[in-house]
């Protein structure tokens, strides 16, 4: 684990997340800059001295020289965005599987280098939009793909919060500084926090991808330099067309992603604060109610749930499926064995690829004063 | 009343709102130009033979030269959208106040026609915004008013229904009939329709004005003729910005209207459908449900209800909040009274003139390849 | 009307109720003991003098000797329940029919004289329970009876309220007042007022009967003369079980009435403060949620309601309905027609026995020390 | 670990809980009584062949003798009700402590042994009562002992479930075999297996004794041999009263349990299925929705999450929890230190004898025709 000392809030959900399942082992790690942060924190990991590293290239390193058997298989990385690149690349480099934060980088270009890297070297990198790691999420993918809504015509899709209302970054709240720190976030600041898992979970669902935008981003908290709120256009390859709203000044609000798809013959609503249910809307007939863990769900939805009908899971629980869907994945490649059409099904990097490029197509949309923007990777074209 | 014949869907609602509260008789109709459905549908509603008139023009026309003591008081207008203008002009120049449906016209210059003769004439025209008339709606607009959030931020309002998913207009539906047809409803379909419902009710509650929109409209519906969904950015004249959703092929939605508003401390949420109930947001403190009926409300939510807590009251209730407030107000004129503020709070003429200058803008902005169209009021400039 | 003079609530609702489809007409009334009250309120109410009479003795009287097309079709009672009886079996003798809040009397005794008296005039008495005008309630007794869930094997009907917590009594609340003083309300409180709503309710949708019942009735608020709360077992004439929860001193509840009945293949809930909406629950099925307006739903639940679905109807409209399946079958019978099925579902003298034995019943059960109780209805034997 | 080998749905629970946090690691097991069974469970979970255990007495007798820095530190026994006592006894005899799966026992008897022997030997006990390990659960305690409501009046628990609605012991279900089976199970099915969870939860958050009962058990399915259903009246030991509902054929629900408690000014609603909010009721005040990860919350429910507000935490957190905290007071016992109040709040050897004589009580009180009976421990008198 690269990050993820004491006090940072997503290193230890991830190794929550990790954990769960009894497949992962943590053996190693550089959790902090900072030297006895990053001591205590290996030790009160239960890290032998040798596996707890000062830094991330000597971690790479070292690890690397040891034999086959007793070195870690893959790095999870969990800085702040502007620390991805350089960890995740070395990782590459050296061989080994990455685990990684989104937004995947600081910029587009970082995200196609990895791109690159990845194609070149066959390794597996799997990034952490954990909201597609749901079940009921699952479900309603599996439910566009066979067709039950017919075409689809609208993605709603929102993620309202509230917890930037305030000038939370000057009132010592780390989170909230790095995340607001043009330096350390990037470009943009709610989009890319929070906008990026919107947009993943919009083209995760429908199946669509993303063909033009038009964006009204806002900094609602003066003195604030980032984006904090921003109401999107969308209109996808297929003619369809919809909203993305992210917002980090709804106060009252605490993590309110939720999205709605219509297509001709009915749709589908799923909140993340209540993620176990999934509606599903019919023309002309009742409503249903789908709910995790019971029998007529997809496999897909069935795969990622450990516990039957009526006992929640939640957040972690969606982090640890991206965590066991890798490491299935990774187990299978390891034993030489085809992984599971489920356990393929997690975040990768054309997945972080196309997060960067909503982040710049957004900034680039906000500064434009045309309507439309196409959605373009830098370099490739349009989507 | 003019139209509202038999099986016409919105003026069996009309009878009822204004039955409701035993303030209002119905004394005479033109309700239908088909002559055997006029009479018939006077005679169901235990109208005199006399009373029954053939078109409007006749009833305007003698129930003016009857007594003060027992001519109509004022005139409902309950045909299409392109019928509203000459019913409601003669109306007002005969002396009649007029209670319009929505929206008030069929264009923008027609609007601003009445608004003119309103002045001029001093009578009231009230405006069926119904969801207005909710007391929930009227307690979350004091709210903002009283500053319980701080400066707005945030506008998001969405008006989802699915009921035009299909070529219905095709299929013998009288409603979608003439809703789609641009002679009968005007230059929009879903957003002449509902849109300014939701139009309204973003102003209405936030008390801020639409300053510039960016609109994506569609025709889902291959052979349809108007819009029947429709996205906007909007942004306010506070600073503020927001978006308003309106669709009518969300497959499986009934009547979704839902607002949102968040300022600097707080917001509230209200849904149509569950309309008693007021969702109160705070930055670090619980979410308060706030309920109709309770002592704890404000007088202009307790004016606007009948029952104690927990009795549920609907869309007709709301209905007859606006005939209500306009009756009273009516009869306070009457007896040289001083309406209450409470009954003076029902949408009137000026209400109907924005609303058909948003359909005019939005319009104006789904052409455009520019981002953002002001809001102006053709011949008045913005707002 | 008898009763329901100025700042009487339920007198008001009434009139609301009645008023609401057009089919009925206040023509007289004896509002109150009050000379000056009862004229007050008839005047209010546009009322000639003449027709406003000081007592219902009066009233009977003279109506009764007007000639038919200008007398009363039936008379309504809204008075408290200790004076129910004598009104009602006047009219019954003059000829009247009669519309009479619930519980019917203040005792079974007089119950069991008005179901005599109703049977040998052969005249419609309808009861106002409220809640099983509801169309979702429609929908669900006619679920059951068509045997949709298998048989019934659990139901579970509660009706907390909160707003006797406190001695509102002894603190000016005209309502706490009467209703919790056996001279008025008879032997019961919270079982009298609600107990017995849910206890219809139950028996109106399982299309059961209570056969034995074992009750824990409570007195909470110190100062108080009749329960204020309790907790009831339910054995059915099945072989169901179920249990019957009614207290008004839950505080922070208002009217949450709420069923749910289980077969053998599934079952269904409904809460009477969101009533547009029923729950159908099923075995390894998801949950439909059914809405009320919608084409799906039975003859029962169409002929109930209004408006289209989404337009939510609550309390008053549920209230209306029972007038207006009455005025309706009253009609039928006065034009020598037959009415439909639909409009003969409401509540007659048969639910008001039921109602006070009930009442009775409970109050046995739980000065009992023996577990069981049969539901016997004095002089009549078990149900 | 005794029990939870292969297939069995409880076992692998505690082991994702037991991992969750890191702070305990599986390092021995007795995982079934097949003895391939047994060895393959103990390798797919990485254990050493030499910790791999054939039954639970070689694992006690083996542990034992290894040095203290490498035997277990505690046994979590998750078998069948009837096969609890022996591994515990035996466990607690060689001076392990122990995690227990609810029932606690076989029989009030075998309880009141452990119990007895705990106390002896000062070891630790943690009975697996789930639902308590909520944060939301810990708040709505917090808030009743703090005196938020007053004086409590009035405890509503209900647990609907609806799997066993059909005769699925005959249908190949493992775990409706057990748990219908009086021979392993014990004297009650749905009493004992979720009755006692609502029973625990109940005196959990009410902080009461519930004093009499009164109850009506049933078997709804045929060829059933243990009860699948039962309504208890309750009162309580400060004169509160309720009702605890639980079922097992109310077809159609998953996990429902709820609780709902009313005190002088106000009260708590939580249901399990939307475990992260509690709505908090109050007379003549606006409902609060408190959400688990807020920081108006109590301590104790702020120990008892991972994640800030709106990050769903579930079943399996909650299990997590009650590890964490038992792990946490052990492991302060085992440094010395005084654990903090928060990790020392976990069910124990206490709630195990109250859960088993609540059973007897129950099924004491179906058999009698007398209403009430009183809740006593055998051999020890009323509580």
């Amino acid at each position: 684990m690269v990050g993820g000392g004491k006090n940072a809030f997503i290193g230890a959900v991830h190794r929550i997340a990790a954990n769960m399942d009894g497949l992962i082992e943590l053996v190693c790690g550089a959790f902090s800059s900072d030297a006895a942060n990053a001591r205590s924190s290996g030790l009160s990991l239960f890290l032998p001295e040798n596996r707890i590293y000062l830094d991330f290239k000597e971690m790479m390193e070292k690890e690397s020289l040891l034999p086959a058997d007793q070195r870690m298989d893959f790095v999870v990385i969990v800085t702040p965005n502007h620390a991805h690149f350089a960890p995740a690349m070395l990782a590459l480099e050296k061989g080994f599987h990455v685990v990684l934060e989104k937004p995947m980088t600081f910029s587009l270009d970082e995200a196609l280098q990895l791109q690159k890297k990845v194609k070149e070297t066959g390794l597996l990198l799997c990034l952490t939009h954990t909201y597609s790691g749901y079940p009921m999420v699952k479900q309603a993918r599996q439910m566009v793909r066979d067709g039950a809504f017919g075409k689809i015509r609208k993605v709603y899709v929102e993620y309202p919060q509230g917890w930037l209302s305030r000038l939370s970054e000057k009132d010592g709240s780390k989170q909230a500084e790095w995340r607001t720190d043009p330096k350390r976030s990037g470009k943009a600041g709610c989009m890319g926090d929070i906008g990026t898992h919107a947009a993943h979970l919009a083209e995760y669902i429908s199946g669509l991808l993303i063909k033009q935008l038009c964006a009204d981003l806002s900094i609602f908290v003066e003195g604030r330099a980032l984006d904090d709120d921003g109401n999107v256009l969308l209109r996808f390859d297929n003619g369809a067309t919809g909203i993305l709203i992210a917002s980090q000044v709804a106060a009252g609000e605490e993590n309110a992603l939720k999205i709605r798809v219509y297509g001709e013959n009915g749709g589908l609503e799923w909140a993340q604060q209540e993620p176990n249910t999934l509606l599903v809307k019919w023309l002309d007939q009742p409503t249903q109610v789908f709910r995790a863990g019971q029998n007529y769900l997809s496999s897909y939805a069935k795969h990622n749930t450990r516990t039957p009908g009526g006992h929640p899971e939640g957040y972690l629980e969606a982090f640890g499926n991206l965590y066991r869907n890798f490491a299935q994945t990774l187990a299978a490649r390891i034993d030489g064995n085809t992984p599971s059409k489920e356990s393929l099904d997690f975040p990768t990097v054309e997945d972080g690829v196309r997060g960067m490029a909503f982040v710049d197509n957004v900034i680039k949309s906000n500064e434009s004063l045309e309507k439309w923007t196409f959605f373009e990777i830098e370099g490739q074209g349009a989507c």
